[in-house]
């Protein structure tokens, strides 16, 4: 059977489950998390005729000469411009624009003494200058932000400003990160001859942090049929999504596909044609959970993180369409022949990338100093495009 | 006097302070700080020779039939590969390659019976193959990582490698977000007439919050010398760093630049040649705390919280010399002569950025859609690529 492309093996894992629920979240802690529901305008934006210079309100009546009498401050009620024709009203920025008044004189432009205003030559009255006039922005009733958009600084300024104290947004998932091995033993320790230390679980628990996903549970099981059984049931128990990372191969020694059918799993796909991380696997649970089986390699345990979970994430969370960003490569690779190339680049100053290959990929070292991958496969065409995913977003 | 450039006015706001202190942190809560110490290699990397395929661990004798003697596993001390010409160990990817062994067989290699292996033909051990050798990516002692990255997945993997259960981070700086302004009420207030809700501290708050620094302190001051002066003294006795949107231009209705002096402040710098933005003032108490005020427009806030103050905490945390951004402009806009324009952007597919300018600024709903603004200076020639500060990382 032909192993799967990595768009083939996305579409599968993206319909293995629905939407998750929305929850009611205080504005100050929705930074970063999906937009659950639409956000409407509860009144004109801006909401009143808006002054927009420290300066005079007047009537457009030729006169050059203003007699100011009154004060309009930001966040008073409107007050009346005087009618007589040469009447002013001082102005502050933020300010209701007094009723009668036609425009607004910064204060640069006039001289002033003793509560009478002078226009500068050559400087005049427009109509309607320096008034943010009510609803031109927007009217009361306009939706201002769609569902599903991730909430940045701007959305979070317009939620505020429309009353939103509270907003539903996309509940997290419970997510738990799992090494296996008989290899691995904890950062603390020492490691024995044969041994190294767990940084799998660390590196991938850092990347679904930095993506807005977390806490996440770490930890490790031993390649043991019992062990592993009992630890995945009771991880599974408490998780909707597992991660783990190592024994998921085909091989004698790769304990885990087995046990998961065991306990129940159906597999949804196991081998895709890519370098690295071909593979990898993903199971579904009886109760639904799903359970991505990365290589226990570093690099492809990273790659197949951000190629496949942190997108199933985002799609799950109902977040629209997220424009994958691209960018375009300039250097020497090798691509190996039928196979997706996942290739380590470096950003460079012009906004291009440039590849930062690994040699070997026993560990992360390797990829210091790289800023994550470019993916090509076979339309991939020299001077081109090519999907980025970072290693985090900087 | 002549108002300063952008880069002017960064320059003497870096100079402003030293370098924050370090602080320990755990491994688990680290990522996204700026790392504050050098990591090196605490053992080779591979700490030995390390086996990279399940497969069988031989001599090269020219012998195409092995008889298979022992296993090898993840994990266990290294076995040694007993003398005969023909002996092999099983091993697993992971393993501590047999003393003894020269190569290492894929299991797809050979056909194994009985405890005998035959390889197929056409299929040959090579010396050394599959086999990660024991410091050949990094000899104990190597640095592996500098200070003053900041801690992606790949740093944390590489830290946890290296046995860091704790690392020396910097240490956050206290930030507090003041709006100023007798029109502004709470989000959860319905405004009167003359009064807007508060939006900018809660877009500056999450900004802040997305680019790693929090949680930070917001509150709202009133258009009262005495209310102003009571307010800031008070936050300024809590924080190192005050963000402060409103009332900070050169006009009668402006208190804070003159309170700010009555307590002590030292004027750093007053204006900037800039648009939007303009009206920005930095100021320096006796304590050393650094308060910006930026203007109350609300994309004025935004845009000059990430030209300014990010980057300030950036360098004052002693991130090693972050590579700002830049993205190729496509689309007609207008620059005003004698000022950098920020201009905001949207991104497009193919990684160029266009022009989403904003009609009026007197709420954040004209930036909806649009990703972040690049600066465009006198320098800026079409085509050329400008630096670019997203609203947020995404």
């Amino acid at each position: 059977m032909k192993p799967l492309s990595p768009n083939e093996a996305e579409d599968r894992i993206f319909s293995l489950r629905g939407k998750v629920p929305s929850v009611n979240c205080a504005l100050e802690a929705a930074a970063g998390k999906i937009l659950r529901q639409d956000i409407t305008a509860d009144h004109d934006l801006p909401p009143f005729d808006r002054v927009m210079m420290d300066g005079l309100a007047v009537r457009l009546s030729g006169s050059r000469r203003f007699l100011v009498q009154g004060v309009a401050a930001a966040g008073m009620p409107q007050i009346v411009l005087p009618s007589a024709e040469d009447a002013a009203v001082e102005v502050m920025t933020g300010a209701v624009l007094p009723d009668g008044a036609d425009a607004v004189l910064p204060c640069e432009w006039y001289d002033f003494h003793d509560g009478v205003a002078v226009l500068q030559p050559g400087k005049a009255a427009k109509a309607g200058e320096f008034i943010h006039r009510q609803g031109s922005d927007h009217r009361a009733g306009d939706a201002l932000l769609r569902s599903g958009i991730r909430l940045g600084p701007v959305e979070i300024g317009i939620a505020a400003a429309c009353g939103c104290a509270e907003i539903q947004v996309a509940a997290p998932l419970r997510i738990a990160v799992l090494g296996t091995g008989d290899e691995l033993v904890s950062v603390g320790e020492v490691p024995k001859a044969g041994q190294i230390r767990r940084s799998n679980t660390h590196a991938l628990a850092a990347a679904l942090q930095l993506a807005g996903h977390g806490p996440t549970a770490t930890g490790c099981l031993r390649d043991d049929p019992e062990d592993l059984r009992q630890g995945l049931a009771a991880v599974l128990s408490e998780n909707d999504l597992v991660v783990l990372t190592g024994g998921v191969s085909k091989g004698r020694w790769d304990l885990v596909p087995e046990i998961l059918v065991s306990l129940g799993a159906v597999s949804i796909l196991h081998g895709i044609a890519q370098r690295p991380g071909k593979p990898m696997g993903v199971w579904q649970m009886p109760g639904g959970q799903v359970v991505f089986g990365l290589p226990g390699n570093p690099v492809s345990a990273l790659v197949c993180l951000h190629r496949y979970v942190l997108p199933a994430l985002s799609h799950w969370s109902s977040e629209s369409s997220p424009m994958r960003p691209r960018r375009i490569l300039r250097g020497e690779f090798t691509k190996p022949t039928g196979l997706t190339l996942f290739l380590p680049i470096r950003e460079m100053p012009d906004g291009t990338v440039a590849p930062a290959p690994v040699a070997n990929s026993g560990d992360f070292s390797g990829l210091a100093g790289s800023d994550g991958f470019v993916e090509v496969d076979e339309s991939f065409a020299e001077g081109a495009a090519a999907p980025y995913f970072p290693w985090f977003a900087k």
